[in-house]
């Protein structure tokens, strides 16, 4: 039908599939294309098949950089924190920011709840009358039935905590939900949330095919869906630091007044609390930091992401997760946001990097995992809002990415010293930095 | 002060920054930490400099899997979508979705706009109504003194479009805010909107110290902060699939009713509008795939993320992206997000796989990037919900974990074969896979 669609590609090898790539799309006649993928295979043949065994129709390893912020005190315990990212300033800003806080009493954290939620979304004709009499000992049967799966988790002191139903007419008036509260202890929790969702519904629609107490009018019951959701309101922690004006006057080592620098800094948070084009810049920022410990241990980024921004707009408006407060001239500055990670299964140990920043991190629990990435996160926000708030951050983020497209384009030592001076007022690009170096596009 | 805590640890090697971590943090007398950062090390050590300057103190690159959807339809031109997740799943569920969609005509587009937005806060004593009687006139100069930066942009057709002001009392009376949109062309914009906004934010300062028509009494102007917004609800783009359900049936391949299959699959869709526990983790499956092709293409997908799902809380509840209908027979479903990224600038040359997935997707403009995307969260999004409202997302997964694990714990062929059978109806876990090959713990 199409001259470049395909059937039974992930069925290929990788080299297959490179080089279909490089004929259908790449008009690659001499193999640049593939080379460009095959530079980034490991030696390591078992460790690449490992990799490729991550994903689907792989065909290189795509390298992020990986890197390390040290100094941050966290409850009075040292961490160097592992981070992935491929933005520049991001593992500069939270190891400043860590390093700022060392002699002020770092970093502390509070787990507010760790409870994982998981839906089974479902139709029934019965009146909502007839379902609160059958739910009871509904509820007996979905847990006896799913004991299997949950056995193992019960051992370690998590499981299945509560069973509720809800309905939603704006939906349909047929519409039912049963939602379950789950503690995973240290594992991130989906595989098994959503096995045990998943028997549920098994054991739903059984249930509704068969049980003597109902009806043959209330046997018609249709399965929608099951699987865990990603909201995670009461899977919560807490970070903040504090101290008092003249502490940081003498660790700001600005000219700058603190009480005048300390003011503008409160502002710019109540800034982004008020101001939704203000507030989804202030949290990705905090996500920059958030995210790059999140990938660097094997959890899943788009998870916390989705999570934290819908917490973000829970009371109707989208808002700063930070907030700051100065008052008797203490500075206060805190960061509450949901946190569904884990420590144990997915890739936490499948990944070899993944198990090295565990190890790095001391091997900490879920709950403690939790509270080194909020620290980061926080970190990041105090660190990019102290830029902003002073110097900018554009005279920065235009020396690091000058210096990127010099290593690109091969300068030496000579060149990028000189580069350094030309570009302190020039607007720095590609093509601005090939003119300079008498490049031909 | 802290016997872990360190000095200037960006300006060691990173042969030093990795001795530096197994001493104080891994207990590692042996090297054995160091040997797993460094088998990712690339032969090519200029690349590996390149890599290594995106970020700090980098001392390993993080391996993600790079892999490849074929088949993607769009707007009658075909693509092979380069896709980046550590998620099993994903990249299968797009190209299935994508082959489903390719003989029922493929993917549709349409970009809503390109609007990027930046933002100047200050703090002005003088009232509102002098205010806008002095606007106008700074408006020009704000234009004119940033010229220098601004007329590359606006050689390629893009530039200031419009400056506006607002208030907000609920930050404080004296709070003001100046908001610019731009054009940004090819470009996320990101570095040209910061350079101009922190241009705009100095001459407003001196506009303030030095402009004749000003009184004394308003000449105090403070600065807070000038920096892009990453919040751009006029940078949307839009893509649906429709067919009719008699054609979906010859294409589904299934003995399910296919309109018993559309409805539940509209409910599904439904149920994500209106239950925020339920969006969230619909919305998730989205980012999946939109983030993959975002760090594919070395954009910001932290950017991505903040937006988008701020957007999905607009209308004061957190919501699904996509929408579905089903009228007269005709199953048509839609998803409309904002997405500012780039094909020029940034990473999307400077990382040699950002280059090539550009290359793989025909070097496409910004516009055109925009609309690969939007199609690949659609396919994935329809990938999961099929599996949801179908066979359950759990089989499949768990066959792929356990994969996982087997490779890792070195299983051969005929283990692997007997393990498929023996954990058809049983837990997969890293410990059961272990007991099941004989492993000790």
């Amino acid at each position: 039908m199409h001259d470049k669609s395909i059937s039974g590609f992930s069925k290929k090898s990788k080299e297959q599939k490179a080089a279909w790539l490089a004929t259908h799309f790449l008009e690659d006649s001499v193999g640049e294309s593939v080379q460009t993928l095959t530079q980034f295979w490991l030696r390591d043949r078992s460790l690449q098949e490992t990799l490729d065994g991550f994903s689907e129709n792989t065909i290189s390893n795509f390298p992020m950089p990986y890197g390390i912020a040290p100094n941050f005190l966290i409850n009075g315990q040292m961490y160097a924190v592992p981070m992935v990212t491929e933005e520049s300033s991001v593992v500069a800003a939270a190891a400043s920011a860590a390093k700022f806080w060392l002699p002020l009493g770092g970093f502390h954290t509070k787990v507010v709840g760790t409870v994982k939620l998981g839906q089974i979304h479902f139709k029934w004709k019965g009146t909502e009358e007839r379902w609160k009499t059958l739910f009871p000992a509904l509820c007996e049967k979905l847990i006896l039935e799913a004991t299997h799966l949950s056995a193992n988790m019960a051992k370690r002191g998590g499981g299945i905590s509560a069973i509720k139903y809800f309905r939603n007419p704006a939906i349909s008036e047929d519409y039912y939900q049963i939602r379950v509260r789950f503690e995973t202890c240290d594992s991130m929790g989906a595989n098994f949330i959503n096995s045990i969702l998943e028997q549920f519904a098994a054991t739903l629609k059984q249930w509704a095919n068969t049980a003597p107490e109902l009806k043959e009018t209330e046997r018609s019951l249709d399965i929608i869906m099951a699987i865990l959701s990603n909201y995670t309101p009461e899977c919560v922690v807490k970070t903040w630091v504090s101290c008092s004006l003249k502490a940081m006057e003498a660790t700001l080592k600005t000219r700058d007044d603190v009480r005048h620098f300390a003011r503008k800094f409160e502002t710019a948070v109540h800034v982004a609390i008020h101001d939704p084009y203000r507030a989804v810049t202030h949290n990705k920022g905090i996500f920059n930091g958030i995210d790059s410990v999140v990938l660097a241990t094997g959890n899943d980024f788009r998870a916390i992401e989705a999570c934290g921004h819908a917490y973000a707009a829970r009371d109707g408006q989208y808002r700063s997760l930070s907030k700051c407060s100065i008052e008797n001239d203490q500075f206060y500055f805190e960061l509450e946001m949901p946190l569904a990670i884990g420590t144990v299964g997915g890739l936490t140990n499948l990944h070899p990097l993944a198990k090295l920043s565990l190890d790095i991190l001391q091997n900490p629990t879920a709950e403690e995992l939790m509270q080194v990435i909020a620290a980061t996160g926080l970190a990041q926000n105090f660190g990019a809002l102290r830029s902003l708030v002073t110097t900018g951050i554009q005279a920065g983020h235009m020396k690091m990415h000058l210096q990127n497209i010099l290593n690109h384009l091969g300068a030496n030592t000579e060149q990028k010293k000189e580069a350094a001076t030309y570009f302190a007022n020039k607007p720095v690009s590609f093509s601005s930095v090939r003119q300079f170096l008498g490049i031909e596009e």
